[in-house]
């Protein structure tokens, strides 16, 4: 009942994220689509529906096919799709298609976390692909492989996920540690003489136990921005299986060294998202393809990059 | 430039809610579709993506219809929607209007937070309902009047949020004590000698404080359970002019009495969200019809208790 046929059925999702990991790099190509930073040649040609949706399908997969071979997966941000209402989410279901299709792992970044059934509701449509009701089977046209999850409201938010991806062999991240400097609100305050990211991380070790695979890594990940240099290490310790998805390099001023880090003594433990900084390079660009080129430039770049650290 | 025209530009949102309030009551319609537990008159007829948009949009405009003038406001849980992916989302889009229409504020539940330019991303296609690029204006469809927020992120991730309402007359509803047994993990940690949730409730009532219209009352509301016993008298002094959307009672077990102290003396400062406990009433109907009056039945009593309280 599926709309198309997924990859990972009956595959680790930490397993299969790290084998493309291991053939590309630890690279993830962010999509976060926006009209203000694109060059002109890839803009809606009117403020129809119509077309801003045509234009985001196009900008999507210029940069997935700029980046083939280079990185294991994409993160598509849902607000730059949601942004447009239903023709914008109607083109994010077609780029998670179209990703899928060339062999690449989709993290879909919505950070969600709500009351259990609530929760639940946003696991079957994200991750599940599907809501069995009877005999009925109603499919979702944005399943991804992995999604990121909010955990504010606590673990009884976060269990549906879990629970959901367990069953279907996708995988989440799970925001501990936030890249962004209003982070500290709420993550660094101290609880029982740790930080709450530390609460947080050691749910989510507990939470992910039975999903570790080959690789030594779960399928529950967590977020852990590239720019908590305090935090790192404390972190790694109460999370030793844990993928690390570690945003903030680039515009947010984050380290590599960090990246290096996390990564721990097998390399595999840490995978870097990247968007602005691949996707809208400096080099002022007036084709499509001439942009593409410039785009793959940058990316080759930011890969040998973070290869060599 | 709008899909269709709003009507508060230029009338403060507390303003506007509050005297749809005292027209009718302070209890808010949760419109939150459930296959599984909707009358088989009202699901969808196939599995298909249409029959699926079409039975949300039937169940919500029926249950719309049926507590008409009973009502200011509706509640729409968007992962009940999203569920079903692009359908789904279009049905949303399809209910917003309506409510509209039937002059009820509209009040969705995303519970959106992320860094500023993403925030900003999800407050221009919810709040303001267009993105401005230049010259061209790019609508959204799901523009609503007041939506929710997850300020897990820290200040940086609401500012967004406040900023587009505030230029829009629109509202927020943020998340400072959910009704959730979890809710306690992060919430109610001690930070400087009161919980997480105070800290929250004092940025809330700073930010909204330019916001306060004739009514005595903020246009940047909070989320506060009527679960949250202990902590209800010292949230309300920490945020005194903010109003509490109170979600919990019925299915969680929250309490009346707790509303009551709430609303303070006007009787202003809180509304009750409720959904399960009318559109899913223990009266089995068969039909359409039989179905809209045992909900506005039930809407009725429960108005009624409220309103006793």
């Amino acid at each position: 009942m599926r709309l198309y046929p997924r990859y990972n059925v009956g595959m680790n999702f930490a397993d299969h994220l790290l084998s493309k990991v291991s053939k590309s790099s630890p690279v993830v190509l962010g999509i976060d689509p926006n009209f203000s930073l694109m060059p002109s040649c890839l803009l809606p040609t009117s403020t129809s529906a119509g077309s801003v949706e045509d234009a985001l399908v196009l900008f999507s997969k210029t940069v997935i096919d700029a980046c083939q071979g280079l990185v294991p997966a994409v993160k598509l941000q849902s607000a730059y799709f949601e942004q447009f209402g239903t023709s914008g989410v109607r083109a994010l279901a077609t780029v998670l298609r179209y990703a899928n299709e060339q062999g690449l792992v989709t993290i879909l970044d919505v950070k969600r976390g709500d009351i259990g059934s609530t929760s639940l509701a946003y696991a079957l449509g994200y991750l599940q692909g599907y809501t069995q009701v009877g005999t009925h089977k109603y499919v979702s046209d944005l399943e991804s492989d992995c999604v990121t999850i909010n955990p504010f409201l606590g673990e009884d938010s976060v269990v549906p996920f879990v629970e959901t991806a367990k069953a279907n062999n996708k995988g989440l991240f799970i925001l501990v540690k936030t890249s962004n400097p209003g982070s500290s609100l709420v993550m660094d305050v101290d609880c029982d003489g740790a930080p709450i990211s530390h609460t947080l991380g050691r749910m989510l070790d507990d939470l992910g136990r039975d999903t570790i695979g080959d690789c030594g890594y779960s399928s529950m990940g967590a977020v852990v921005g590239a720019t908590a240099v305090e935090e790192l290490n404390a972190l790694r310790r109460v999370m030793p299986n844990t993928l690390f998805l570690m945003p903030g390099i680039g515009a947010q001023g984050g380290s590599v060294d960090l990246v290096k880090q996390a990564a721990q003594e097998d390399g595999l433990g840490a995978i870097v998202p990247i968007s602005r900084g691949i996707t809208y390079p400096k080099t002022k660009t007036t084709t499509v393809d001439a942009y593409q080129d410039a785009v793959r430039d940058a990316a080759v770049g930011f890969v040998q990059l973070i290869k060599e650290a």
